[in-house]
């Protein structure tokens, strides 16, 4: 069969894995990008720590021996589902089974003013920008003269207390112990504030309990001024305003608040759910199409202990690649429509770092947290193992090594062409 | 005295170090960027062997232990040499004592077609836009189904036979060779020209006869078409017109072929010499100025065995600013003026690498030339040596390693925020 995998990311990558050099597989994967994004250590590209080259892999060199698998390097337009067509910029592609693994990109609820003044942490990128902004307004508070401007610009404001805010805060936390003061010697490092928001009681909420006290517990041990049931109202790119009424004056604020899934053109209106997910059934098949599947970030399927619809993490994409890997191979052996296997997760738990030798970790079955020193060896590890392909592991290895033994990041370089000036909601 | 050094390469770099924590001094340094960049490798960031994050190194890092440097990063405006100013985007500073190390760029000689389409390639982010439209190129071939246009997507036009433009070359031949076949094997490589153009006689033209003609070999064994006394006269993004009445077709021009210096505003249009370069005396003193400075690549100094300047190379640089630290030392212990010393250029030699296990190195005294296997040790070497910081060394060394057993550059990443449409000759 001809198929067509929208997206290189976790899910979209292991089912062209999966289904390499498959008898009776021709396979199309398109991506926007030339590369696999790992997005777990994002934050740690925007703080300097690691390399944008470190957690990107080109995708065309995964696939040298696959004699099967095509990347086309593209932007979809749009679905025809009717006609079995993907219309890119790049040309229109015809398929029998398509695959729509297109992730979940910041979702600003619809605030132009947020989605203006913020910086998102989505993709490889927009790390960079963030990087180069944040490293940027140090540069800037050398010539400032006047207090509370110079407040403004060392003031950072994380919003959101998932994994990623509490990461990121954390590593910002940790340039501002270890590495700012040394490269700046002429400011005043006390007057540096770092906040994250949280529109919940607590951080870490898909957490255990444990995880979340430990986690907030050592975001103020470093420094980090922690607000639960705080909801940023707006940015102006001077001023945070709380729903509760409270300002802050800051030059920076992420945003790592909300996703929403990207839903190509072409997709019926009717089969959206909550947070922009495509509906499907539990074989990834969307509802009502025999031949499109989603899967991953941008999928939506409920299943009897996840009436909610599952986390969007990588582990459900790749178990959802498995088993859609394994069904499609069904199908093609022409096994009738019964024998497909329907799709259970299985949590194997969650971690977060937060810091120098500081991370959480649970574990469901049988259910355990881990916390501290051990918890970051875990965390490490696991990310290791993770990475695409054996040099970069290599050198997300050794970039780590020497950040631990020099408490450095060595990484400060501000590329200006990557200097956002301004981004507008899509 | 209130030193200001404008320029973070390997002149200023090296006269900052020189003077670090020396007493009497009280100097600030000044770049564009907020990183040294390491010059002899932008052509393996270019040809995705090197990451741009591997040959760039952050200046504020440098100086962590010196307690007389402050670092800025600034655009130069202009030079008040009457009231002892420098302007800049940031404010104005007050000196003593002002050295130009700002270096030289890429010289289209006012050739606006040229200097639109045209690739550049004199810092780390031209070169990584370079990289991106050297794989953008073949991401588009992909789609193309007319024979012209697929041979121009395939034609890479390099021009200037010295050591930019034959390691250039020479790196995309072994691209050519080792890895593009395995990325894109849809397309057919017995179509990708590469064309080397030298307006001379001979490639690496300032270098021993045995090297250009080794070099010339070397190359055109690898599969690059050497076109000497071939001076390109126009390009306008689809033809490449050279002087003789040749037309080559092409989507790619890369130009190495002239540089120019960037002199700053404030300097007398009478001093400017053959290249844009600023007049000095032998003590790296701008001519008529007595606290004006100019070393490196935008000095022109004339020296009875350099009659017409001395190469615009980093060794030259590097001398200049050890001999201007002496200098400079000696006249803040209220030495006289005649005890200043005169600078001599010592040339230790020069090297260019052609490709893989290729390379040629000249030594004049005693008069050795080295070529193939041998060479390129001594260049990979050395240039190990040169660059700034253990981590990037292990790096680069890890890198070439990497290539070398594995025959592939692994870091074939398409950002598109780098990916250049267009830009004007400043």
């Amino acid at each position: 069969m001809k198929l067509i995998i929208i997206g290189g990311g976790f899910g979209g990558l292991r089912l062209a894995r999966r289904l390499s050099n498959k008898p009776g597989f021709e396979i199309t994967l398109i991506d926007r990008f030339n590369y696999h994004q790992f997005q777990p250590l994002f934050y740690q590209v925007a703080t300097a720590g690691l390399d944008a080259s470190n957690i990107s892999f080109p995708l065309r060199k995964v696939f040298h021996r696959s004699r099967n698998i095509r990347f086309r390097m593209a932007e979809v337009q749009q679905i025809r589902t009717e006609e079995k067509k993907l219309v890119t910029n790049i040309g229109v592609f015809d398929y029998d089974a398509l695959v729509i693994a297109t992730g979940a990109d910041t979702n600003f609820f619809g605030n132009h003013s947020m989605a203006e003044n913020a910086f998102p942490m989505k993709s490889t990128v927009e790390a960079l920008q963030l990087r180069h902004r944040l490293l940027h307004n140090f540069e800037d508070a050398l010539s400032v003269k006047d207090e509370a401007e110079l407040n403004k610009l060392m003031t950072i404001v994380v919003v959101g207390g998932g994994p990623t805010g509490v990461e990121l805060s954390g590593a910002i936390a940790d340039m501002k112990r270890f590495v700012l003061p040394k490269d700046y010697p002429e400011l005043d490092f006390t007057r540096m504030k770092i906040y994250l928001l949280e529109g919940t009681g607590r951080t870490l909420a898909s957490m255990d309990k444990r995880s979340s006290e430990d986690s907030r517990r050592y975001l103020e041990k470093m420094g980090v001024t922690v607000l639960t049931d705080s909801i940023l109202k707006d940015y102006d790119g001077e001023q945070a305003i709380l729903q509760n009424g409270t300002v802050i004056q800051t030059a920076m604020v992420i945003w790592a608040a909300g996703i929403k899934g990207n839903v190509p053109e072409g997709i019926d209106k009717g089969l959206i759910a909550k947070g922009n997910r495509i509906r499907t059934d539990r074989h990834c098949r969307v509802i009502g199409n025999m031949d499109v599947y989603a899967i991953g970030d941008v999928a939506f399927m409920e299943e009897p202990s996840w009436p909610n619809g599952h986390p969007q993490v990588a582990p459900v994409a790749m178990q959802q690649a498995d088993l859609l890997a394994a069904n499609l191979r069904r199908i093609e052996m022409k096994s009738a429509t019964a024998s497909l296997e329907e799709f259970v997760y299985r949590d194997k738990g969650s971690m977060a770092t937060v810091g120098r030798n500081l991370a959480v970790v649970d574990v469901p079955t049988p259910k355990l947290h881990f916390r501290g020193f051990f918890a970051w060896m875990i965390w490490m590890g696991l990310h290791l193992m993770l990475i695409l392909g054996v040099k970069n592991r290599f050198f997300v290895f050794c970039n780590w090594l020497y950040n631990y033994v020099t408490y450095d990041q060595n990484l400060r370089l501000i590329f200006k062409e990557f200097y956002r000036e301004k981004k507008v909601e899509g």
